[in-house]
């Protein structure tokens, strides 16, 4: 058990009134850091994944820089695709590729659950190395994609703004493509148990694409399976789920029991309220685009969002991960602001 | 005044009860035909838009392969900006580029309110046509892209995920985009004025990228100047506005006045009532990634729709355009059992 010098996260995410509003901004490690953009240019996407000490500088750069209340892991949800077999290109600024992608259920005999300790150990060592220098500062934040968005990415082979292949699929081979999410969800939880082992203090889960669904889909391609990482693994640490875009589905996502919702800007904190009622923890919701504003503004529109959220069971973070150009003192005002409100 | 054979669509945004629920596509005219790929070979884009027998083949294209009731022109939303002054290129499959993008109150200069009529001939002379081939076959729709997202492709100048650029010039400089915002409303309104001159039976409005916006940022950049269209022309012919993503302003977009709201599949038919309530004419909202399973499964699918939306105040649409690479049969599936359908 590390002692904890700042655990305010945890603490909202047990239901406990805190003394203010925690933040952190998903994406804050690896994107927008100058001192991030130095090692990107000496190292590749998967070097600096791999490498525990490389990826332990870049999770550290923004507590550093920034003071954000908790640290979120340097890594990729494409780690697991790889890690079941697949290979998957991250070229900066192209998005991924996955040269070969999974078609047919032939193409099922490609992939394996894996031995996560033997082929994701980098991950887990990166986390203990993480911990140690954090020296209990702030929490440390594991994660992984969700099923469903890991699926598209292995069926579509690259990204999409409509994942049309993917989906095409999911219909024309709905049993090939639920054994590949039952697949991908064992190598999940096996995943995101040894971060749980490896030291991290809670998890969140990345459905980037799970707002692409209609409500039946959501239900069938992704949230079943993400109910079943919440029940293997909520009761050891916090879980907080972020389908972005499935406002839809906001009370089936609390029924899991995930501890925390993270929610983007377009559903508002009064309808987010409405739909998941007032006793679960809310994460979100600032539009990443306002850090692009006059800092000012970016202040005055922070205030609002935690006036919005009413300074309980909310968790500030952007309502989407941070844009590559957002200038540094344009973070810190949103963090800071958040800081020094007391709602 | 023509005398239409089949007026379905215009009788369901009257409000009437119909004897059973209209059908048309979104991208009906211009993308997956087989026939149109054909002229799309021989013809540049805007050689297509700007030649009205060509324009008036596409547009006719689905109206004689898959019976829909209602034909929509052929053209492009970005038509608006090139008549305003800018640059516009529609490389196919590659997207839009408007090469020398807003960026400032100078660059306004750049830009004017034109006369349509001079500028924009060549969509009028095709309407005329277009209406005379149909000899009152199905209504016609006119249509043009909303301000908001008008603005994003010229302050951007392509196509995005997140507009991050168009959001942070209306961030940093309100009232040059909100100038801009209502040279693009005012011209949008003297062109569809001019499209209902040339006998454009109702009307639909694209608002793309509305649902990028969080609740405030769409009243004030998109929703304002949508119901300055609505306001205009609304009690000429019915006015149909389709902003994708913003199922949260339902209610606030019925209150313009608009004869029926498009909405996307990931809003279900319940939710949409809740949120608009039963008086109002909703189209939508099939996904359209669906035409892409097995045809018994489309039919199913269609009939599911169709029942949750109770066969009253509903004209059947996909929840955005049609992919380009759905097969032919698969359309007509969907548009067949709506056509078959007494709910």
């Amino acid at each position: 058990m590390t002692n904890l010098k700042n655990d305010l996260i945890l603490r909202v995410l047990k239901g406990e009134k805190t003394e203010r509003v925690p933040v952190w901004m998903m994406r804050q490690a690896g994107r927008f850091l100058p001192e991030y953009r130095v090692l990107r240019e000496k190292y590749g996407f998967f070097e600096r994944c791999q490498t525990p000490e490389l990826a332990t500088e870049i999770t550290l750069q923004p507590i550093d820089r920034l003071g954000v209340d908790a640290a979120i892991l340097f890594s990729d949800i494409l780690v697991v695709p790889q890690a079941m077999g697949m290979e998957v290109q991250l070229v900066e600024s192209k998005g991924p590729l996955l040269p070969a992608p999974i078609q047919s259920a032939a193409d099922l005999s490609r992939v394996s659950v894996p031995d996560v300790h033997d082929r994701l150990h980098y991950v887990f060592d990166a986390i203990r190395l993480i911990k140690k220098e954090l020296n209990g500062r702030v929490p440390l934040i594991g994660f992984a994609g969700s099923p469903w968005t890991l699926l598209c990415y292995m069926v579509q082979g690259k990204g999409s703004k409509t994942f049309d292949e993917a989906k095409a699929f999911c219909y024309q081979q709905p049993e090939t493509a639920h054994r590949l999410l039952q697949m991908i969800t064992d190598t999940t939880i096996a995943y995101l148990r040894a971060q749980i082992e490896a030291g991290a203090d809670l998890l969140q889960v990345f459905d980037s694409w799970g707002g692409l669904l209609n409500e039946q889909d959501f239900e069938q391609l992704s949230l079943q399976y993400m109910r079943q990482i919440v029940t293997a693994l909520g009761d050891r640490v916090p879980v907080i789920l972020f389908a972005k875009g499935a406002w839809f589905a906001l009370a089936e996502m609390k029924a899991t029991g995930a501890a925390g919702l993270g929610i983007d800007w377009c559903v508002s904190a009064q309808k987010a309220r409405s739909f998941a009622g007032d006793d679960i923890v809310l994460q979100g919701n600032f539009d990443p685009a306002w850090l692009l504003a006059p800092t000012p503004v970016i202040k005055a529109k922070t205030k609002e969002m935690l006036q919005a959220f009413g300074g309980h069971h909310h968790i500030a973070n952007l309502g989407h991960g941070i844009l590559p150009h957002v200038p540094v003192d344009h973070a810190r005002a949103f963090v800071d602001t958040v800081k020094e409100c007391t709602v």
